[in-house]
């Protein structure tokens, strides 16, 4: 999410939150990847919704027609997959200018078929309008969850172990390559991996699945660097968070860029949408071994203490306060 | 709806529709005003989505932010309303340009807040992205309809009466003492009556209820106008229909304008936000009275008869084939 109007997000939208709640069947509202809402009897239904612009989150250098549908439907999921959800539903709305043609726009279409056909969802409905200028895509998702089940930031208790997912800063690093070279380069086999990592995240939701089995899990998405949602899970919870900057997870093809760079990326990067968690120790020992027999990756990189928000890198013994830095995308 | 970039939205529109569905629970999706998805035992789930544009929907000679967000939550619930249904939720998306600053922001939000206290729903979530050029506002509306009881395009049938809540071409006519004068004009008392109809059309949800009660109802939203809405519900329910042109509602103030614009406006002007729709001549006669006894207006325009899709005009007994003849806005 990138704010360039307004001075500060967070206070804007503390501003257009609701005071008082009027309907009786909302179980969260504004503040989590997604909203909560009290279902039938056995499921919590999810929903949530995101906007990419052209210009600021892709251009004609970095994706495909294709990748900004697969991307745009992706990452709506990756907040179903952050409650620990399943995704059912989509709409779309898209404004489109006059330079897109209708190739490109069913090429938008089937980017997101792509992921729907792997989660089963079904497109139920949106808007077609003009643009001025640039092709902007709104995705609504709606998901469930079994009742009760759902994972909220706020859920992080001191003395809990902090993972995440997969590996992190391959998308940035892969945007890198995509702005020096523009996507119809030959990239090598490696560097094609971290385009792939920028162009085509995979959201987690067979992850999510398997944390949602588990009594107690804080669960962010990473769309904005581990930096940023770790604050907002530290936030919720009212705890401070302790990453470990020698634990943090990356890819060999990471590896190939210069150290800080590296560092940067992984914890300020952003769009990896892999899963940034806290559970306590004890459950922690029970979810390597279920992600193990799943073959899915899960790394411990830190601990939850007592606190009020804040974020520390640790490295050698020395934490430093890490302050939140978006993702700048294009700036 | 506006669309120019590809030459018929309509065929566009069924490209990009799902040929196999895959959740279990979809009751309807693409091709109504909202989707409609089983709930709980006693109540069936609506949802909708709807973008407006600036310099497409809206400039900043027609529409104040603090209009900009009424209407653009407005259109969505007036959706609802077209289900028979009553709208709970929203969730909002906003790509903003650098040139507008946060009270304008904050304006457009407090005027999604007018219609949200209204029909007390709550703000659960979205995004805020930034925009190169214009501003797009996308929202998504959940409601909800008692079990089995939504009102869908594809109801009508041959023998029907085809009414019309509230007045005619009102916003269009609002729309051009807009573009000629601007939104700071000072307008007579008849003129701003047609400006507000424009600026700020107040969703027929309480019409809608008193319509769901009945067993059968043919129903669409007035947003493209009734010839374009009368169309949808041909098409969807395979019938033709008749406008009985003498028989079109209008305000006293659409009547100070010229005959060639005043039933050019009613027939195509569209964003009224009135609701259209067929019912048998019983229920027709039950529906009147209820009307009445709530103080709210409907009116008869018409017939449907056996057909294939077909809109008439009749007028003085000759029947003329109506073209789809869409709104555009600002072109």
């Amino acid at each position: 999410m990138t704010f360039v109007t307004i001075s500060d997000e967070f206070s804007f939208i503390k501003k257009i939150s609701p005071k008082i709640l009027k309907q009786t069947s909302l179980i969260k509202g504004i503040g989590d990847d997604a909203a909560l809402i009290r279902g039938n009897s056995e499921v919590e239904e999810i929903v949530c919704m995101d906007t990419m612009v052209e210009g600021v989150h892709f251009n004609e250098k970095t994706m495909s027609p294709f990748d900004i549908g697969y991307k745009a439907l992706a990452v709506n999921v990756s907040d179903i997959a952050a409650m620990g959800g399943l995704p059912s539903f989509y709409l779309v709305s898209i404004a489109i200018p006059k330079a897109w043609n209708e190739r490109e726009l069913l090429q938008i279409y089937e980017g997101m078929n792509e992921i729907a056909n792997i989660f089963n969802m079904d497109l139920i409905g949106g808007d077609t309008v003009s643009s001025k200028a640039a092709l902007v895509i709104t995705v609504t998702v709606l998901g469930y969850i079994e009742k009760g089940k759902h994972l909220l930031r706020s859920n992080a208790v001191a003395g809990d172990v902090l993972f995440v997912t997969g590996t992190l800063g391959d998308s940035a690093a892969g945007l890198e390559l995509l702005l020096k070279n523009g996507r119809h380069y030959s990239f090598t086999n490696e560097q094609q991996f971290l385009v792939s990592r920028h162009q085509k995240p995979f959201p987690r939701v067979n992850e999510g699945r398997i944390l949602a089995k588990r009594n107690r899990v804080a669960l962010n998405d990473v769309s904005d660097g581990i930096a940023s949602e770790a604050a907002e899970i530290a936030e919720a919870s009212q705890v401070a968070i302790v990453i470990e900057k020698h634990l943090l997870p990356q890819s060999d093809e990471l590896k190939k860029f210069p150290k800080e760079k590296q560092i940067s990326w992984m914890l300020n990067g952003g769009e990896d949408f892999e899963l940034i968690g806290a559970v306590s120790k004890e459950e922690w020992e029970i979810l390597k071994s279920e992600f193990e027999k799943e073959k899915r990756s899960i790394t411990k990189i830190g601990y939850v203490e007592s606190g009020k928000g804040e974020v520390y890198l640790k490295e050698q013994d020395t934490l430093t306060p890490l302050l939140k830095a978006g993702y700048n995308h294009f700036k």
